[in-house]
């Protein structure tokens, strides 16, 4: 069960340039090309003449050709030619809205007619030139909400990324959950520790003393439907933590877009927006490589949870104070999909 | 469900020498090996002692030698004899009619009694010192009418093979196709086109010139239960096309024999066999690298193809024009398959 | 079904040093660790938090601490503590009774309060100087009744290790076989045969004549739920056989731990006892070597055998004299089987 009337990220546009991309959206086998005007059109990825993936084919005028006997699709899924044939009466394929901003190319795979620009995140940092993001994507076995609540509950970095952003610190610090909406937030803030590996890297990278105290933030926000960004930092001890001067602390976003395939597998779109040397390039690419040594990190423990919880489907797990942000999370995606059970059986009213 | 009375390659004769081969064949798990006088025989691949798979055995005298603990098995699938045993009461394998004909070994998997080599396809090439033959084998995870469909559509030629032998014109020639008994014929002409790259080249392995236009045409013969030869070629443009004389013209027929294994994979024998140059080696062996390299680019279109039907197993597939030859085909093998499940009842009315 | 109520061979300790070692037995998914003073402790690799396999965590203070989230749990799989949680009304794990002996590690899948330190086979060969032993570790995907039967029935070594211990003469040497409660025992003797090469070498090893005709002996004995010892030798003909005096035979023993995994799984932990020159390190190196090429000829032959059962259910296997011995065996795992479920009907009886 996915919630299907909202915006997810479906790809990295460098991922979608000549040739058309096949991917799995919650469920829905889609292919993804760019038509006119470099627009980036989505339909189902079965060619209706005889099922061959559209996504081995290519992309000519604006339009989809079956790369196996020609079929030629619009972006709205319908057949515009073939040789030799009429297609006048040829099935529609199902076409989904798409959106590009921010750097990623979005995908609404519910009902089109629902699909509005404003219902997408408001992302700033991709938008101000104060501020540069570097990120990757990793497919993982395991289902999408595993993946939020190892985000919304950073209690595990001090277990499974010990060696760069784990603390001791991060247990003793109880985190605090408030719930907005179809916003949940969870913060955690440490005073006077020493800063971990990963932190002291880019206090230099900032040209900040590395070697002395510092308070430290976590606050995760969760956004409906499965987007995690996480505001962290470090600032020099006793300068007022996440309202510390710009001179006194490095501060960034964890921007993690969790995108749904199969109960059991999703697409993790992971990066970091930062606030401080924007134009460097090279820390960039360093704490983006550091940034995918750490999540690759997540991607074991993940997976063989999901197998452990397949396979004792008797047990229930704990909810703890830790955990809240998660369960607050599952909490508010469990009344979204009520809500589109709902509105889907009034439409099926409706019609009938 | 498959045609089961009925001859189909088992394997190619270099495929079988000392050792025994394991296959499955329309759903039977045969072992075949070299028996007296080297007469191939095959019997289920299932040691009746403890289950072991005879094919990890080895031949002696005649008999094929189960290699866990020695049983003996004739080529009736009758066991002969077991170290310390007496095996009279033992029970038989099913065993299979095999012949060895045209280069190839063919095995019918149904009812032994039945089998003729009267039913065996006439293969004038194979057997005529002015043909010569090239191939290779194939194993492809799709039903084997995926792969029926696909060569009596040659459609996909524009588009799958379009740096070797495929071109526009095939689209634009809209192929005529007639059924007879068990045969299904389909076939489409093209004149005055430039020859595509694959029969240049093999314009220039007749000495003709490959820069001057030429008819070219395309002829696809079903034969059940599942064999598709194509007689295919060029002739310089206004000889004649398929009627040109010997020296005006290449021609050749691509020998696709199509063995099912289970319902979502096959054994897929491809060749060529053509009536020029038929001492030219280097020639045979060029051809057979260019077709195997055309045949490799079908592969994972059939196989993701497959995928998305199963997938999708809701959605009716188009029946165009141009598949007319597919659709016909498969007309053949409903009715064979009809008729063989009425023999089948028959039969056992009478044993009841 | 498996026999739970027994000790199994979980692994070696050298698999087992600082890092927790998780592995299924007789479907049960558990993790190994070293608790207070190097004792074995082993509890469900489930952590009752969220389901991460405790085996991807550490150890610490003798306690299994979750790589996760930090859930510490001790050797009666009871929650002791975790960062800022009272723990106190956390679930209990399942745990397991273990015991390190005869350079093994040993566990009691089933009902921990039944294990007792006299349910566990005495191993002799294990406690004494004048014994050597070496061995290894293969996983097999076949159920472990197959290797049973493979060990009890000894002709198979003419045929899969016909380069190495195999020899006509056994399929000869018919065997006698006994039953004694829980263990069955058969045995063959052969006379005045030469030596096959891997006895050869033994006989060098034992500056022993490997060119003159021998006496040859194996007796193997099954003791549930699922071991099989096989006493081997060769001594010089005529001096006795397998009484003959020490100066004139190389004897060893065999050493089969056979754990299941799941029902088409097993691990498979064969080795070699010899009392023959046990301070020859290199000849211990060697004879490891030998045997492990030899047990890895089984491996296809059993997996292959396990597929062809599965894809014939309806077959039925044969049962001869040479299968006397795997077919007793499996009578007495059959009775325990019975027995243990009688016992769990009763327990829910009283608890009911």
């Amino acid at each position: 069960m996915f919630i299907k009337n909202a915006w997810y990220v479906a790809c990295r546009p460098e991922e979608l340039q000549e040739k058309p991309l096949g991917r799995t959206i919650c469920g829905e086998k889609i292919v993804f090309y760019r038509a006119h005007k470099n627009k980036v059109a989505a339909v189902e990825d079965f060619c209706p003449h005889r099922g061959a993936p559209l996504s081995l084919g290519y992309v000519q005028d604006g339009n989809l050709v079956c790369g196996y006997h020609g079929l030629e699709m619009d972006c709205d899924g319908k057949v515009v030619s073939m040789p030799s044939q009429r297609v006048r009466g040829f099935p529609c394929n199902k076409s989904f809205a798409t959106l590009e901003k921010y750097g990623f190319i979005w995908v609404w795979p519910g009902e089109q007619s629902l699909a509005t620009a404003e219902a997408l995140p408001v992302l700033q940092w991709a938008e101000s030139h104060e501020w540069v993001y570097g990120g990757g994507l990793y497919h993982i076995n395991c289902n999408y909400k595993l993946m939020i609540d190892n985000l919304m509950d950073l209690t595990h970095e001090t277990y499974v990324h010990a060696s760069s952003i784990g603390q001791k610190e991060i247990d003793d610090a109880l985190p605090t959950t408030k719930v907005d909406g179809d916003r949940v937030m969870t913060e955690r803030h440490m005073q006077n520790v020493e800063a971990p590996p990963f932190w002291k890297m880019a206090l230099r990278g900032n040209h900040l003393a590395d070697d002395i105290p510092v308070d430290r933030w976590q606050i995760c926000h969760y956004y409906a439907p499965s987007n995690v960004h996480i505001e962290v930092g470090v600032a020099h001890a006793g300068h007022g933590g996440y309202h510390a001067a710009k001179d006194k602390k490095v501060s960034s976003i964890v921007v993690d877009f969790i995108t749904p395939e199969t109960e059991t597998s999703h697409w993790y779109f992971w990066g970091m927006a930062r606030n401080f040397q924007p134009d460097n390039d090279e820390l960039t690419a360093q704490i983006r490589e550091g940034q995918g040594k750490i999540f690759a990190e997540d991607l074991d423990m993940l997976e063989q949870q999901q197998q452990n919880i397949l396979n004792n489907p008797e047990r229930k797990l704990l909810m703890l104070n830790i955990d809240a942000g998660g369960v607050q999370s599952r909490k508010v995606i469990d009344r979204l999909l009520e809500q589109e059970n709902q509105q889907h059986k009034i439409q099926n009213m409706n019609i009938a």
